[in-house]
């Protein structure tokens, strides 16, 4: 089983407009309402792929039970932690212009150290049954600045592997407690390393040093790139590059699906190219249909045998 | 008791940035979010002025049961009838620049002509315990053309006044089943008699249709315009204008204010004149405040007694 962590989850909303205009109404072309949230992204795109999968993190009020009820409506078993409050929403409004989306991010509210320590609790009934745990996305308002870092270490001593991708703060202090694979953009690793990670070679020498940091010998450490891939310095120091030449209109939650897809791939115990591969046809598959995370689990595996993965 | 009818009740979300700009992610300077809609900002500035109001109106899902708990919350006390689906939201985002509100409102579910049969229900109970029914806003997608009609003859029959605040085919058609008042702004009135509605003559004589199509004798027609007041043709069919020369930097919601304070004032039998004066007191109190008819009672009365009411 692989238990996707979502600790700020939210109501994703899609509008679509003609155009949008600064100081108008905008009544929605279509309208879409997902349960979203980088890890819950993570979920539906290895439950897409056939992995057993489990979605959790921490959800508040009404609108956390809509999250709850849709995930249960997608087929995507889940255990939350609650807390008082209501879990936050997201807009993202599309137009015909190709200004790109328009977001407004609601920050969500103040889940507390006792709330953080709810979805400890869960996670800790959970690791029992699982090979896997992700861990994604931004650390909620009122979490402990090393919440991550803990949920790391629950997971080591559960004897379960940990992917993390997270930024800023979180990361580094999750880094720190060894998480078996460290995934991030270009963009979180430069900050991360107060350097630009720009080039292959950059990426390449920012995956060395986090694998290092994440602990070095076992861990994986991946920098990806948007449209030119990933690199990747696995398990046993050996450095590869992945890329996939088709793109797809929807790249919103592609890196998540790769994560979903390299997790899925380790979890049915592919070799580290292949589960590359899936993660890459994952990624570009979710950017073939509307919504994060969502994926034709056949055009993904298609998409992976088109994938070019090598050394570098 | 005052019953406010909201047939298309919102989750209304004000969100407050520096600029917007599309084609970026925003995140909130602050953000607030209550039970809106026209009719449930009416039952809020009733209920704020001291009368005894119940709100009623078509929820659904998880959005609808926040909407009733944040009311009762509120201390407004509400009968829904519920339907499936999920009640819309509204994003208003507020930004420094001047240029205004750039606002995003969702569609809303289809409440279908069974869920309008289950709010005439709601609405038929609670007519014996009421001395006025306000009906205010869109009709829900769903709803029968004639759903406002309906309800103004089932207050009629009931021996309840009815003041209706609608657009197009379903004012129209509330209209021509006679409520006690009709209140609408100078652009829907110019938008269903198909005239200009921009001077005081010209809403005057948009009043003056408004009552004969609602009935003539015993029916008020009601203009307003904005920041220049509000023209009325009473019950008697004498000509009134009112105005208040105070402004707020929060207008949305003050058409509703005014109306909640016209019938909460002649729910408490005050003349038609110091009605009137309580409306543009509540409509420019609600100005002062955040929030779609939130005011401060005691400053309501005090603009009321600055309110100009004269024959015209």
């Amino acid at each position: 089983m692989i238990v996707c962590c979502a600790a700020s989850p939210s109501v994703d909303k899609l509008f679509e407009v003609d155009r949008v205009t600064v100081g108008e109404i905008h009544r929605p072309l279509s309208f879409v309402q997902v349960p979203g949230g980088k890890g819950l992204n993570v979920a539906r795109a290895a439950a897409a792929l056939g992995a057993d999968v489990m979605a959790t993190g921490i959800l508040a009020g009404h609108a956390g039970r809509w999250i709850e009820e849709a995930l249960a409506d997608e087929g995507i078993r889940n255990l939350f932690a609650w807390v008082d409050g209501e879990t936050r929403a997201s807009l993202s409004v599309a137009d015909h212009t190709g200004r790109g989306l328009t977001e407004f991010y609601e920050k969500g509210w103040d889940v507390g150290t006792d709330g953080w320590a709810r979805l400890e609790t869960v996670v800790d009934e959970l690791l029992p049954q699982a090979r896997w745990l992700t861990i994604s996305g931004y650390l909620p308002v009122g979490a402990p600045d090393d919440g991550y870092a803990r949920l790391v270490a629950l997971a080591r001593a559960a004897g379960v592997s940990v992917a993390l991708d997270a930024r800023d703060e979180a990361l580094a202090a999750g880094l720190a407690a060894g998480p078996d694979i460290v995934k991030v953009n270009a963009e979180e690793a430069g900050a991360l390393l107060g350097a630009a990670v720009g080039s292959r070679d950059e990426a390449r020498a920012a995956a060395v040093e986090l694998r290092r940091r994440a602990g070095g010998e076992g861990c994986a450490g991946l920098v990806t790139r948007g449209a030119e891939g990933v690199v990747v310095v696995g398990p046993d120091g050996s450095a590869w590059e992945g890329r996939l030449h088709v793109r797809g209109p929807y790249p919103v939650g592609s890196g998540d699906a790769f994560l979903g897809g390299l997790v899925a791939g380790l979890d049915r115990e592919l070799f580290w190219p292949e589960a590359l591969a899936l993660a890459l046809g994952a990624a570009t598959a979710n950017a073939e249909l509307p919504g994060a995370g969502r994926l034709d689990r056949a055009r993904a595996e298609i998409l992976a045998k088109q994938a070019e993965v090598h050394p570098v």
